[in-house]
């Protein structure tokens, strides 16, 4: 019994872990863009803001959910403060590239926590399938998307042709297949973001690029 | 009795075709400009989808109504990834700006549509008159508006000097004065719909221009 | 008791025509913009309406608050309306570097009354104080934010590396500090506004700029 206990505590202690790093993953992404943009201080703590939490934010909005994720857990507010002041007070320029590329790895692993979170999220509001794999994507997705609109930037995530959101589509899609099987929802959550990150880590390994579009035309 | 049966199915019918085809046109204006800008498949999908129900979904946000006609009806989404996939298959560069200028037209029904459907609704929520008209002119203008947001351009709603929003508020007005004046909501949306729609092809027909604001000053 | 009536009269009479000074210099903030960026009419009004109400609207949005300030009071969408035309008429070139100068001091106030208002109403909804504080800066800040982006522009608040965002938190603060105090709530507006504004007014009489961030390495 308590041996079990200990292994829940041990469970939940590495989900949290897990979910922390991805959270600072994401963060940091927007704290390199908007250093690299040269943004001051203000610019920094919010556009690592919306990376980290925009994502998750817009799908409450669209799903009409309260309280966000940061209103209940008011604390994250102050870690990404204290995120961006230590970034501020101890990065320095060649840091930059070696962190970006480090960043790559917990990004993956955000990408499949955020999308199967999301994705769970929503099915449990009883949204239909394909309503909730979009909702699944959107939170692993739009923090980036914002973080570039407000960086002036097309979001990388719809131009780069390195398949991201796309990882996060199959990811979701797991999620819902999961729950369509009355598999338990730590394991639904498993499996799908265990899909998302590894065919994110796998694209990222082998340089893979979607297919182009033919049609382009020049641009404008 | 069966024959008015009939020609009520034959019109809720034709609303049907006509609502598909303006959404169609609007999402295909999303797709081409995500052409234009080069973007991946996902980028293609996600403008596409943005000038399609971008519009609607503010609205609906920011009249705190739930669901978003995509949640209600969740096949649009099968809809509108089957056209972009279909596009990227079948479409070459000479077809762009072929279809741009075909698009012209169902764009401008649709403006029509979507205005006045969104003066309706905010209406029926007993808004203000002046922010039903806001509204009917943010669910018509404002796909197109995040649309070119994310594409990183002005949008061109608020540059090109044609007119465009200034048809939707028109139209938006006339639901209103329908309202006013009792008569029931089909006639309503028909002339207020018609409105819009003419007053916009009138504009393409004529090419008429906005006065310019002399105060311009030397663009930043 | 006919002296203090008229006392308190006067006084709410006094904050209805700050307020609305506030307004308009926010708008006109947006209005600015848009002539520089040399929109048409339909921008300009779009982009000094999202200037003066974007940010109180996404407050709003966040605590899932509503009637909008604009739904309530309809009335101030004419008088934008009015402002716009009014501009539109009368503005020449030359008058835009004067009007802009001569805005900044009541951009600071509507900065100071803005955040304090936006604070007082997240922590009336027993919000956490670290998110009211985050409401009270989005409602004095990110009527600029959105006015920039739709104008194509990293957000100014983001990047000029003067004071303003940072006036904002600062005052923020001290309506938190007033609540726990059990000061009035007016006494506290008074108190929160005067701060913000009064950093603001210091940091554009010092030419202060914060600290640049040396890690900053090329721009893209």
């Amino acid at each position: 019994m308590s041996a079990i206990k200990t292994t829940l505590f041990t469970l939940s202690n590495a989900q949290v872990v897990i979910e922390a790093v991805a959270t600072i993953a994401f963060a940091l992404s927007g704290l390199l863009e908007a250093a690299r943009k040269r943004l001051d201080a203000v610019g920094i703590c919010v556009v690592a803001g919306l990376a980290a939490f925009g994502g998750g934010t817009l799908r409450d909005v669209l799903l009409d959910r309260r309280p966000f994720f940061w209103v209940e857990h008011a604390l994250w507010l102050w870690a990404l403060l204290a995120l961006c002041i230590g970034a501020m007070l101890f990065m320095r320029s060649r840091h930059l590239a070696v962190t970006e590329r480090a960043m790559q790895w917990p990004d993956a692993i955000g990408l499949g926590l955020f999308t199967a979170g999301g994705t769970q999220i929503a099915l449990d509001m009883q949204q239909p399938a394909v309503v909730a794999v979009l909702m699944g994507v959107i939170t692993a997705v739009f923090g980036g998307v914002l973080r570039d609109i407000v960086c002036n930037e097309i979001p990388s995530a719809f131009r780069d042709h390195r398949p991201y959101a796309i990882c996060s589509f199959a990811g979701a899609w797991v999620t819902v297949a999961a729950q369509q099987l009355e598999l338990s929802h730590s394991i639904g959550l498993v499996l799908a973001a265990g899909t998302a990150t590894l065919l994110r880590a796998a694209a990222l390994w082998t340089g893979y690029t979607l297919p182009s579009w033919q049609a382009g035309g020049p641009e404008r």
